[in-house]
Order: structure tokens, then sequence, then C-alpha cells
């Protein structure tokens, strides 16, 4: 097979000018450029390890079983990952299940009959026992920001429970007392983490004297939809005085009704929001939100796969936790009336 | 290898509530859930028409090649792949190039050596003719968004020149004379037609008196940023009256620079987009923009990939174009002051 002395030689200039036109960090001349091509298509050459590495027994592919692509979130996720493999060298194929499980179990027999190294695995709903099964038998599996209950892998995520913690602080002290959390099922870890989280922190500041509603769905642009419809449709008097949308398709979706209905944010209720990897900075006003630290999570979970080597079955694989932080923008202020319990009331 | 009749059997359900429950259209009570997982893990069942397909040869995989995943264009057209690729029963495996020609030529041959059935290529920068050597190649390969020059496969792109006129007549017709085009470099086939289109309704409507600047560069929100830099450092007075950002990003790294500057859209400069995948409507102002239909754009090259056979191979492949819309919102108003040609000026 031809190597890229032999490109380097046909094209009569150096290894290393072909292999910077290669990785694109060269811009060369027209002629030179297409010399180098020339060369490339008569030898047949491979300029890329996957291939050689291939036909030596090793595919130095990486398999990623992710929710959708085009979820901002996701999508971050997904160009961590890409990033990081692109600088190790490794290919890395993608499938997006469409939260469909059975997708997943399609995508995880095609990556255990395929010619994957590993697997980095993101789910975005409660597991299931067969789920977990089939992950655990994978040789070398990552579970990413979402937990698959009854899987005995190596786990990343990000701190859900410190994430409800910052957004409800920054509310109750803002002053809120009663306020509605949009969230995820408490069957999924980060529904039932990021909930917990708030409830504490409301609780610590405000002592017994406060309010949560909650409605729980999928995390979606249409669920975001619903929960706004529903806001907008009550007595003005009776709505909570503050919102934590925790995804953000929630809060665009949620955002879209209110900009409708004409109430504004934050005057007429303060919204606060979870992910903040869309451009919530752009919007008007700019939203708050708890950041998740969405590259560094891409990146942990390649190299904790990477790291795998199959020995020491019986030590209880890792969970790991990132922290995240809150960015405080223009859509939280102090709220509009004060809180009044209601004992009559419905909650 | 078990099938769904004996999944259900041993499940004591009927094979109907099997399938809905493994397709997600059916919830069921936890306990009979359980038993289904339980029956699907001892029976070692797949549930998946794709590894059983494989068995027999072959795949019912089909590849994507994407420049990324994190724009919201291609995030959007991988979503309708995929959502496409899921009705019909298919696989999809994604591979991200970061636009990057060597990944580009990786990628190939992975998708050349593996599994397969056909692939659909979508790059970000022109072409090479490697690059066309490796497509041509391919058994079954469509080329989508934007063109790779030599490449003999069935194409589909959107329609760029029409999108371009559509920004021109609206800003000309709005009483812009002298505009800023931002945009891809001339050899990428998008580009040179969504100048082209723009110039061609600039003159129809303005006859000769107008002025276009250019600047060209990627389709990033680096690239956006950079020339809103440029832009606002200027004597306001000899600024453009009128942006054309011929992508989302161009738009969104724009925009941030003029929002920081403080300068107002539409009342100081007015702003039209193309793409419209990302939220644009709810920025503030909500942007105009020529959007491309990125859902029809994917479905129409999975199913043109499909419905090629390998017959006939000297008819030479279709070109399809699809229709882009102008969406009006609120970030294009009449210029702040009348055009006043000056022939002394740098264009």
């Amino acid at each position: 097979m031809a190597n890229l002395q032999d490109v380097a030689t046909a094209a009569g200039v150096s290894k290393a000018t072909v292999s910077r036109y290669l990785n694109r960090s060269l811009e060369l001349p027209d002629r030179t450029a297409k010399l180098i091509d020339a060369a490339i298509i008569d030898l047949d050459y491979t300029p890329n390890p996957h291939a050689r590495r291939l036909s030596l027994g090793r595919s130095d592919t990486i398999a990623l079983i992710v929710p959708n692509i085009s979820s901002p979130f996701f999508a971050a996720l997904v160009a961590a990952v890409e990033a990081e493999a692109s600088d190790m060298g490794l290919a890395l194929a993608l499938y997006a299940t469409l939260n469909r499980p059975d997708r997943e179990l399609s995508y995880l027999d095609l990556v255990r009959t395929g010619h994957a190294d590993g697997l980095i695995f993101i789910t975005n709903h409660a597991g299931t026992d067969m789920l977990a099964a089939k992950i655990n038998r994978l040789p070398r599996c990552v579970v990413v920001d979402e937990n698959v209950v009854g899987t005995h892998v190596p786990k990343i995520f990000c701190n859900n429970r410190q994430g409800g913690w910052l957004a409800g602080r920054h509310l109750a002290q803002t002053g809120h007392r009663h306020v509605l959390f949009i969230g995820g099922v408490d069957q999924m870890v980060s529904g039932a983490h990021r909930f917990a989280g708030f409830a504490s922190a409301m609780n610590e500041v405000a002592g017994p004297d406060y309010r949560i509603e909650r409605t729980c769905g999928p995390y979606t642009v249409e669920a975001g939809r619903n929960a706004g419809h529903a806001f907008v449709a009550r007595d003005p008097a009776s709505r909570p005085t503050a919102i934590f949308a925790t995804s953000d398709e929630l809060l665009i979706g949620l955002y879209e009704i209110l900009s409708e209905a004409g109430i504004a944010i934050p005057h007429q209720v303060s919204v606060i929001g979870f992910d903040d990897v869309g451009p919530l900075h752009l919007f008007a006003p700019a939203l708050t939100a708890v950041r998740q630290p969405v590259r560094e999570l891409g990146q942990r979970a390649l190299r904790r796969l990477l790291a795998m080597d199959g020995t020491d079955p019986d030590k209880p694989p890792s969970e790991e936790l990132l922290d995240v932080t809150l960015i405080e923008r223009n859509s939280v202020a102090p709220p509009i009336r004060p809180f009044h319990r209601n004992p009559n009331s419905e909650d």
C-alpha cells in the first residue's frame, strides 16, 4: 500500500507538505494541490490511520449512541466527543435513537456485532432491564448524562442536584416563594435530582414558607409550549411568580408561548433555564440559566472509555459528577407580588 | 433465534403488545413491562430488523457524512434523515468530518470497506479532485447541500440562487442601495449562487444605482463576528445600510457584535439571514431570513439514495433543486439615509 513518502515523491514535494495539506493546516498554490491530489489518486493512497489499522484487525472507531442530534445540548455534546476523537486520530460513528427503545436496542446490537472499539451511550428516558442487560454485555461502554439503572459500567453525569440547587437558591434569594418547576419525569435521574436540589434550596432560603408546583414530561420544545399554555391560561393573580424550565428546549417552548401572550420577562414572571447551550444570551431578555459543562462532559466520556482496559472486573465502576454553574443574565427579577400562602389552595 | 411470538408467549401477552411496547406506542403497567423485558433477556431476542438482516448478508444501514453536528442547519438536516430512516426501518450511521478533508477521506474509506448500503455525503468547503475520485468509486452515493465538482452521482441542493435573489429583492424593494453581503467563498457553489442571485435582484430592482460590498469566509459564528467587528469599526456615515448574512451561524455572530456595540436592528442597520433553522424568531428583534427546506432536503436525499439501482450507468445523474422561501420578521426597515453613489469611494 502506498505511503505518505510515495505520494510526496510522486508529487515532488516533502512529506510534511503532503501531511499539512491533508489536515488543512497549509494553503497550497492550486498547481501544487493538484499534483498532490493526482499522486494520491494514482497511488490509491489512503491518508488515514483508520483504514490502515483496520487491515491490522483494529478499527480505531468509537461508537456514540445519542437520543437526537437536533437538540442543542446533544449536538454540542456530540461535537465535543467528535473534536476529541479527531485530536486522537479516532473515527467516531454516531447513532441517533430518537429516544426510542427499539432503536436503542437495534443500535446496541449493531455496535456489538460491528467493528467499534467501544461505546459511549446516552439516553433520555427512564431505562429498562433489557436496555441495562444489553449494555452490560458490551466489552467497553461508558454511560453519560442520564443514568441507566442496572448497568455496571463507568458513568459520567453533570451534577444535576447542584444545578437544581443553584436555580432554587437564585429564585428564593430574589424573593420568589411560589415557583413552577418544568422538568423531566421522576424516573429519570436528571429530573429527580434537579427537582431535589431545587426544593432543597427553596427550603434552605425560604424556610417552610414557599410553594413549588411541578409539571413533568420529556425535555422537548413541545412540552415547554404545553407548560407555557397552561401557565398563560391561569388567573394571573394565582400564577407562580417564577419558572424553572429544566432544559434549553423546554425553555424555548415556554419562551415562545409567553412572548405570544405578551407576558413580559422578568416584569411579569421570572424565568430560569438549564443547559445553556442554545443562544440564550441573544434572546430578549437574555435568559439566566444553569450551564452544563457540555464540552468537558464529552471529552471526559471519551477519555474514560479509552482508559478502560478490562482488568479488575470486580472493582465497582467509577461514577463521576461534573460541576455546573449559574449564568446570570436578565430574566430574573423580584416577584411582582408578595407571597400569601393560601391553605385552601390546590397544593 | 427467538422471534416476537416466542417473547409474547413467554411473557403471556400478545405479539401486538410486545411490538407496540418496543416501539413505544404503548404504555404498559410496570409488571407487564418487566415480564416482557425478562422474556427478551432470557431468549436473547433481537427486536430489530437490522441485526436480523445483517445475518442474511444485508446491513440495512445507511451512512451519512456531514461537516458538523453542532451547526443548527446540519443538525436539522441529520435529524430529518434520521427520522426518515427510522420510518423505513433503516439504521443510520453518522460521521462528522469537522469539515477537514483528511477526515472526509478517512470516513469515505470506512464507508467503502464497511457494511453500509449507501452514503449521503455533505461537505462545507470547496472540494478536491481526490475527494471527487473517492466519491465516484462508491457504489451508491448522493451528494447533498453543497456540490463536489467532478462527482458523477445524484445531487440535491436548495435553490441558493433563488434564495440570494429573494434576499436582494427584499432589501432593494425596502429602499436599500448600499448593502453588505457576508458569505461563503466563491469556490463553493452555495456562496457563488447566493451572491449571483443577490446581485441580480439588486440590479433588477435598483437599476445600476446600487453598491454591494462582499466579505467571504466559512459559514461560522466566528466569521460572522469578524464581519461584525469590521462593520462596527467603520465610520457610521459610510456603512452599508443593510447586511445579508448568508448562514444562521454568520447571522448569530454578526448579531452578537451589533448588540454589543449598541447598533439597533433595524433602526440603524437592516439585517437578513439565510437558513432559518435556529430560533431566529425569538431574537430581539425577530430576524428576517431566507428559509431552507431542511427537512425536505433530508427526506429527498434518503429517498433518492434508496431509489438508485445501479442500472443505466451511462445516464447522467439527476440534479434536483428545492425551493426556498423568505420569512419576513422585524429586522428589515427602510434605510436610515439616502444612497449617494460616490465615484471616489473604494469600490
